[in-house]
Parts: C-alpha cells; structure tokens; sequence
C-alpha cells in the first residue's frame, strides 16, 4: 500500500484505537436517557461534551442549540471551500433507558469490553454512530490537515422519545442546514452481510371510539332494540379493506410514489430469503397480502392495521350486555410520496362517513405524523459507498427497503429537500435491550469504510 | 261478604300473619347461597326444612330428591281426586351471595321489619315464592280441608347458580312431573301496575377466538404480508348483521314462533311507555332495530350481540404491533320455538365459513344453551289470573313478554310439554343486590291473589 492521505488516515484511526476507545468509555458513562426527566441533567451533560470535543477539533460554530425539547449539537467544518460541497452528518447521543437493570451483566453506563465485544447502553444505539464519525473527522484532521468536503454535525438528542422537537427546529434552521446531502449514520450493518436501507415508510396514527348507552346494557332487553358499538366498531374495520387486502378508503393511495420495474425484479429473485430473515428475527407467520404484488412491493405499498380493539367483557364466561362503548387503535403505514396529514384526513372522513343517529363515532389522529422516505439507491454516491463497503468490509452491500418508518429521515427529506444515504457504525447486538454491545471489529471495519466514503465522496457528489 | 270457603281462606291468611311471619323468619335465617359450596350444608338445611312443612301440611312423598347438584324439594297432594286437574307449583328456595356485606343496613340473614318492608336475602327472590304458597296451601287446607285441585311442588335448589342439573333432573321425573299445569313462583308485580310475562326468549352463547403469528408482530415489517387476526374478527362480526340489522346467518330465525297479529297491535299502542319504562330502569338509550317490526316485537325476535371484543394493545398511546390473536363472545337471544343447538350449529358454520389458510379460526359454544318459552297469553287461565288480581290488588294485569332469557321455563316446556303461566309473590325491591326487601303489603295482596286463582283453577282448566 502507498503512503496516500488515505492510507495515512486509515493508519490513524487505527494507530489510536485504545486512547481514541478510552474517550468513547467517557462519552458511554454519561447517560443520556432522553425518555426519563431524572436523566435531563446527563443528557444536557453529553451535548456538552460533545460540543468541546468538537472544538478540539477545530469546527465553527459548535453549541448545544436548543429546541422544544433536548438540544441539538451542532458544529460546522466549511473550510472545504466554496468549490467543495457540504455534508450534513446526522447521529444521536441519546440513549434508551436501560431498564431492566438486573439483566445487565455488567452496569450499563460502566462499559467493558469482553471477548472484542463493548458492552454499554449506547454503545451501538447511536454513540457509536456519534464517536465513529468524530475518529473519522479526527484521523482526517489529523493526516490532511482537512476534511474532503464542508460538514455540518448534527447530534439529536431526542431520537429515543420520539424526536418531538425536531419538525419545528429543522423548519426554523432551514437555512443553517443548507447542503447537498445528508448522510444518516444510525444503526449498522450485520455480518455477513452489509445491508444498507434506502426507503421508509410514513405513519400515522389514530384511536377511534363509538359510543352507545349510558352504561352496559342488559342484552336480553337491548338484543334486537339497541345498536351495539362493538358492531359499529366491527364495521368500520371490516370497511377499511376489501377481501384482497386492497385498502378501501377513497384515496388511501394518494401520492405514492410506486417501486421501479427495476427494485420489483431485484426483490423478486431475492423474496424468499427476505421473508426467512423475517421469520427468523420476528417469528413464524404465514405470508398474506393483495395479488399482483410481491413481498417486498406489499411492505413497501401504504398498509393499513389495527393495533388494538376493545369494547364490553373480556373476562372468563359469559357477560350478557350490550357495552356501552367500544373503539379500536389504527396505524397507518405510507408509501414514500404520500403527505401523512392528507391521509390521515382521508381516514376520518371515512370513519365519520359511519356516522349515524344510533351511536356516536369519534376519531383522534394521532399527533406523530410521519413521512416516508426514499434516500439514494443508485447513482455516484451510492457506488461510492457500495466500494468503501468493499474496502472495508471486503463485501458488497444489499440494498434495500424498509416497511417500517423512520420519522426523522421523512423530516429532513421533506424539510430540506436534499439527497440522503445511511452510513451506519453500530454494527453489533441488543440494541434496545440489556447486554447491548458494540462488535469492536466491525466499528472498526465501519471507521475504514467511512474514510473511503468520505474520501471519495467530493467527487461522487460533483460528478 | 258471606262467610264463604273463599273468604274463610282469606280470613285465615290474614288472622295468622303475624305467626307466619316469624315462621317466614326462621327460613329466612338459612343462608341456602347455592353458589358457593361453603354454604353447601345451609342449602341442604333448608331444603330439610322446607321438607318437614311439606309433611306437616300432609303433602305426601315429601323429600329433598337428589340431582346432581342441589336437591329439588318435592311433595304432593293428589287428594282433589281423578277428576280434578293437577298443577305443579314451581319456586326455589336458594338465593344469591349477600355480598358485598358492607352495605346491608341489618345483616342479610337477621330479617327484619321496618315501615312495612321486610329485609333479608331472599326476602323476594324467592323465599316469598316457596313461603307463600305454604301459607295459601295452609290456608286453603285449615279452612276447607282441601286444596281445589291435585298439587306437586317443585322447589329448586340452583336457580340462582345456573340451573346446571334441572335438565336432566326434569328427563329423568318426566312421568312423575306429569300434570296439567305449571304456575311459575318466581318474582313478583310491583305497583302500581301488576306486569306479568308470558315469553322469554332463548340464548346461547359462543366464543370466537383467531389466531395470526406466534407474538404479537411489529407493524411496519408485518403492515401488507401479514394477516391481521383483528380484521379478520371484524370481518365476522361484521357479517352478522345487514344495514338494517337483520341477522345474515343462514337459517338464523329458523323455528321462530311469530308474534301474533293481536300481540303486535297491542305492544303497538303502548310502545312509548315501555321504552320510557326501560330508560327509566336500565338508562339512556337510542332506539334502533329493523324496519317493520315495533320495539317489541324486535326485543321478542331472534337478536344477536357481541359481548365483548378484544385483541392487541389497549393501553394509552400507540404501539405498532399486529396483534398475535384477537377474539369476541357473542350472545344469541332466540324467538320460542327456535332450538337452541340447531342454532348454535348454524352460528358455528357461519363462522367456519370463514375459514383460510392465513389466519386460525376457532369457534367455542357455550355449554349453557337455553329455549325461549310461550306461555298462557289468553284463555280461561289467564281470564281467572286477571280476575284474581283484580280481586287481591284492585287491578288488572298488564301482560307482557321480556326480550332476556328464563331458561328453567324453557327446561319445563320443552321437556314437559305442558301450559305455563307465573303467579308471583316477591312484591319488592333489591333483588340481587344489598337490601333485598319484600313489601309486606303487597305480599299479603299476592296471597290474597293467589287464594282467589287457586280456588278458581279447577274451573278454568276443565272448562
């Protein structure tokens, strides 16, 4: 190998592991839970760190700016020049609350490594997406004398609760945040292979209620005389869907943007090893949903179900009233393209078009309305990336969509209006969980595949 | 008034009240709860009890007879001759829990008397149906030295629980059972209008259980290939009913006995005071129901209703979850003359119609399955019963039928195959519940009503 800045930058970060390890254990022991407001101190406690570790660094700008909610770190690098472009890198220091305790092999803020595994909460969910990509900045740093291109550091400190601050402060930062693309570095991939999601569904959310008597009714006098909610309640679901599992309410669709000819055939060859995967990590289930299309097109299409449903007695026997009220949760998943607050008008006129003089229906949108997104999944970058994964990993990635939603990648899509990848450090085990843990050989490999990305990007982006 | 077997009997009731009445108190001091097996001996106790007055009266084969749960007490008088009709008398001596015992005002077992009201558990419901009758038996026996018609008593031991063993009990003594009438002493008219019902309906029960993945299953992978159990039990409910809530399962009002031309113009004419009856006892309610039939006519037809309904997540908030499994219990009043079973046969294969290979559906019938009953609505009987009133209470009867279910009247009917009609003594409030009180007035009028039927019977059944 010759003694390129790349390689001197590689040499770097691995050169300095141990002292550069000892500096992410201090940033793991302060615990950033952002769900509990016992933990508000820490977390304002790790933005600040944050804040001077960035300033060590030599970025502008740096501050804990705050929002409605926890701050956000920011700091910025435009030394790159006009000529160049700019990056926003996106993480979160918070972390999830590390309940139950008394599953912890070791406390979950004292990090330990054991067996080349880093167990502490936050250690891959998400301080190592934040730490990774400051070794990153700083073997860089450090053997170029600079970045290759302007970056923009954006550190969450709510992603765990929600992320309720983030629509407002991103709409009121629009400017601050300017750039030409967004890379997401949350998560990580797995071996053997790394998989890298380019799509995400929308989501919304509502509880609907319908109302009969005063109280319980006795059957036997109601039976025949009394509309029953549950019935009304029934009705309604059963409305929502035809028997193809095609969704039914008028312009349920609205702004899909549909699946490429090209991703349709790429998931066709690839489906029954999706639907293994699924089966292994979540469970056996039997395979359901509208003809014409396949696995991955039905995970990715708008879908609509019902999360729960209640009404009357749900004891052991037999209770013989009419309940006076029943109601039922609904989620709503949406196809990149799709504005979750037209949808979800779409689904409370549906409801209300039940409505009626017999019982009384009420619908409650959910306030977390989310968008889907559609990231980067061809093109310069992308083969950008897909060679810094085969310089650090050894491997091609998968690319691939996600059912599942990501509010926050909706947010800075629609609120920016700019490209976006993922380019995660996180690769390990139990995120969420007790005995979390980082796979300290992958961060690793994701540290040198990110200095390949970064290195080549300038030109991926211009070109 | 002349001094007439008639008003002799009378003459007597009213001359001993104050010593039946303390003979009423000691039965009434035997907490016969047929619920719970620790007051299994207090059951037994009373039925023993119930069976030396029997004998003291002269009944003869006087016993406690065994089922398979609590014993029936039993006796006879068959001394009217041949030629005179035979009448079983029905009541039951066990009564409900006291509890809860805290808001008895005296203890449920100590009767005791105030501002004309008699408290104690069982006080209506329906000790003064067994007791009152001993006392017209006493009365009829001490002043003519007979009673105008052949005599077997039929004291139950479990109404209160179910009547689980009366069925085959009833199988199995269908020839010693044999007579020409059943007069039901169970509840009792209250002012000021004396209401007795000729129907019932029947019921059946069931509960349908559907079954997805193994776990509960995260929604945004799940969302479009996965069956969710929720829509599916909406699905069914959903199907039960059309718009205008006729019941859509084949063959659901098979072996209905309509109500007549006659009934549909009288329940016509006083609609509105029922509903306001209704509202006034049971709370609010919107009337609703098939077009072309009145409100009750509607509560006498075949109905069904879920009694409850639940699957996945009822708690605050939102959690994005396919549920594993989802289920509802549905109640079936039956119209007289509708088979239980071969109504419970068709709600099962309604339901297993909507059988496939994403979703488990399992469909468990209650075992309790009870038939609608018709009795006496017209005729001499009922000409005499109306009189009878009219001489204990000053007032006619207001007949009428329940939409709720008498499964013991439907026991006796179907398997006896005889006329019925109910002569109550439980003139009173509280039934059920805490302060359970006979209104010692109108108990003395039911004896006096009963005395004045009884002695008019022979008539009305010959002729």
């Amino acid at each position: 190998m010759t003694d390129t800045p790349l390689t001197q930058s590689l040499e770097y970060a691995r050169a300095n592991q141990a002292r550069l390890l000892e500096k992410f254990y201090e940033f793991l022991r302060i615990p950033s839970v952002s769900t509990d407001a016992a933990y508000q101190p820490d977390v304002h406690r790790a933005a600040e760190w944050l804040v001077a570790e960035l300033e060590r660094l030599g970025f502008d700008e740096c501050a804990a700016l705050p929002t409605d909610g926890h701050p956000v770190v920011y700091g910025e690098w435009l030394k790159a020049g006009d000529d160049q472009p700019t990056v926003i890198i996106y993480a979160h220091y918070d972390v999830q609350p590390p309940d139950p305790l008394a599953l912890w092999q070791t406390p979950p803020f004292e990090p330990e490594l054991r067996d080349g595994k880093l167990y502490a909460r936050g250690a891959i969910d998400d301080k190592a997406g934040v730490w990774g990509n400051l070794i990153v900045f700083e073997a860089l740093l450090q053997t170029t004398g600079a970045l290759p291109f302007n970056v923009k550091v954006f550190f969450e400190g709510e992603e765990e609760s929600g992320s309720p601050s983030m629509a407002p402060f991103i709409t009121a930062n629009r400017e601050r945040l300017a750039a030409d693309l967004l890379i997401i570095s949350d998560g990580g991939c797995l071996p053997p292979t790394p998989e890298i999601i380019y799509s995400a569904r929308g989501i919304i959310s509502a509880e609907v209620t319908v109302t009969g008597p005063e109280h319980d009714f006795h059957s036997g006098l109601g039976g025949g005389v009394l509309h029953n909610p549950v019935h009304m309640v029934a009705k309604i679901i059963a409305s929502f869907h035809d028997d193809n599992g095609h969704i039914r309410i008028p312009g349920a669709y609205d702004g899909s943007i549909p699946m490429t000819e090209a991703e349709r055939q790429k998931f066709a060859a690839t489906e029954d090893r999706t639907i293994q995967m699924i089966k292994q990590s979540l469970g056996d289930f039997r395979v359901w949903g509208e003809p014409g299309f396949g696995f991955m097109e039905r995970s990715a299409r708008t879908s609509l179900d019902v999360n729960g449903v209640y009404g009357g007695y749900q004891g052991d026997g037999v209770k013989t009233i009419i309940p006076a009220k029943a109601g039922f949760k609904v989620t709503m998943r949406l196809a990149p393209g799709q504005d979750p607050h037209d949808i979800a008008r779409k689904l409370e006129a549906h409801v209300m078009g039940f409505a009626c003089d017999t019982v009384d229906i009420a619908v409650k949108i959910g306030k977390q309305a989310g968008w889907g997104v559609l990231m980067l999944q061809d093109g310069p970058i992308i083969d950008a990336l897909d060679r810094a994964y085969q310089a650090g990993w050894g491997q091609a990635i998968d690319f691939t969509r996600t059912g599942g939603s990501i509010p926050i990648m909706g947010m800075f899509q629609r609120e920016l209006n700019l490209p976006i990848t993922v380019m995660g450090f996180g690769s390990g085990a139990l995120a969420h969980a007790p005995n979390e843990h980082l796979l300290l050989d992958y961060f690793q490999r994701n540290i040198d595949t990110a200095i390949h990305f970064y290195h080549a990007l300038p030109q991926a982006i211009s070109g």
